[in-house]
């Protein structure tokens, strides 16, 4: 049988890496399809650092499907083409598991397409297992779990879902790690910003949108000290305004996430401040502005800058 | 709670009823939602005939959710835009249960989306209950099962999944009717062709595509006797004209079934005949040509007029 890759979006985070392994090691079981899960970015501190504890190997990161030959492909976390493999359109998907808004997605067929409104993908994929009856093995167990805290800021975030705890309470079983314990650890390994350049920062968890016909580029970064990353604001504009010009962004949004009060600043650049000052009803001031209780660019940013 | 209406495509067919009616009574159980299965159209012949057998009500039929006071909405069977309730853009989609192909389909925030290419909506519905442990009535049973017997006429059209199968013996068992003796009946009474003018006809089960940026109307009457459907051409083109004319479909698709052989006659109107001649491989004579093995508008005609 024909090899079928199985990957999340561009610039992986822990739930893109974790729900491809998972939902790839299921498939292979429930459907025996020939899947091998891959990565369309280089993973971050954070998901290394889940990948290493639990014993798994990182993902290999691809460029094109064309050029693996292959031509059928599975989506985990993601569906938006613009957000996946460069050759997105030429492919057959064979299945999609995600868990966000639905927007620059069609076939010519008929597929396997699950999402739900819950804090990861990878909650998804580890309710899939329990309903198929696959036994989901401890390391997968511990990716899994790793990308729901993740997401999840710890089940600080509005994403959450009420069912993201009770999963994330069986597989913490599974795993065998303390859930607080272990996820203070996992999210703290992600906040290695000072090794990190302006440019490296504000493609580390970055994502295109098309809105209103525009492409617009919101990119987060978490800290647990806001004003440590705004004494960068200079270069990291600097920064912002050539992605815009070099990838054709009307706008570059930054959001700077204060995990631990959850709340985040907006640094923007581009040519629509007096658009995103009404969207989240706020005055900016030298670019930037500050937005109580947000920490979700699926839940907080995008919807309101759909209207 | 505010009321979630939920309902199938436009002209509806027998599972596009029956899924609603399925869901909107697990939406219930299940989610907790004060859900309305409603209808976008009149029932056909078939579908009364279902309904009457296990004493279900006619769904209401619905023209706008505005004018019924609703802002959310769960889609069945169906998922693009111009085959759903007129103001569609202007609402919420709490949720979509499908098994066609995934186009024209946007949303600004995440939601539950359940497809999965099998032969009919019902048996994802189906399928549903069993993973929620949530019991079927004897009438839900009932109108599901006539869905899956209707989408894949007997489980002869390649549409047919293996699962399909399965779940309808178990329905049977619940709906305690015999599934071939029941099948064939209500297959039957789908095919009263004589009594309907040739603008019924060929508005019966038709569904608008969007293929290459045209509007393309595809329509399907199953029939015992493809010769006597066609001595009604003459008509029948006219009507699929004016269709033409008054919706700006580029091309008029009218798909005549032999559900006994499983084959079809396609009798064309339009400006691409050389397009649907080279799509299927086959010369129209006279408008029309006849194309052996092919029953299902979603796997043998759609995909072939996407390319």
């Amino acid at each position: 049988m024909s090899k079928i890759l199985v990957f999340g979006h561009q610039n992986p985070d822990t739930d893109a890496i974790a729900s491809a392994i998972g939902f790839s090691y299921l498939a292979k079981q429930k459907f025996n399809l020939n899947t091998e899960a891959v990565s369309l970015g280089q993973s971050n501190e954070e998901t290394k650092y889940a990948l290493a504890f639990f014993n798994i190997e990182l993902p290999r990161v691809i460029k094109s499907a064309a050029s693996e030959g292959v031509d059928t492909v599975i989506l985990t976390d993601h569906n938006e083409f613009q957000q996946s493999i460069s050759d997105i359109n030429e492919l057959n998907i064979w299945g999609v598991v995600d868990h966000h808004r639905i927007a620059n997605f069609t076939t010519a067929n008929p597929l396997f397409f699950r999402s739900e409104p819950v804090g990861s993908s990878s909650s998804i994929v580890a309710r899939m297992f329990k309903e198929n009856q696959v036994e989901i093995p401890k390391e997968i167990a511990g990716i899994l779990i790793s990308a729901i805290i993740s997401d999840t800021l710890l089940f600080k975030s509005p994403t959450t879902h009420k069912t993201d705890q009770t999963i994330a309470q069986s597989l913490a079983k599974i795993a065998k790690i303390d859930l607080k314990t272990y996820g203070l650890s996992l999210l703290k390994a992600g906040i290695n910003l000072t090794s990190k350049s302006e440019k490296e920062l504000i493609n580390l968890d970055a994502k295109t949108f098309l809105l209103n016909e525009k492409s617009v580029r919101v990119a987060q970064v978490n800290t647990v000290d806001i004003n440590e990353v705004l004494t960068r604001q200079e270069i990291l504009e600097k920064a912002m305004k050539i992605e815009n010009e070099q990838n054709g962004y009307s706008d570059f949004i930054l959001m700077i996430t204060d995990i631990l009060n959850s709340n985040s600043e907006i640094l923007v650049a581009g040519e629509n401040n007096d658009k995103i000052e009404a969207a989240f009803d706020v005055k900016l001031k030298n670019n930037h502005a500050f937005l109580k209780g947000v920490v979700s660019r699926k839940k907080q940013i995008i919807p309101q800058l759909t209207i």
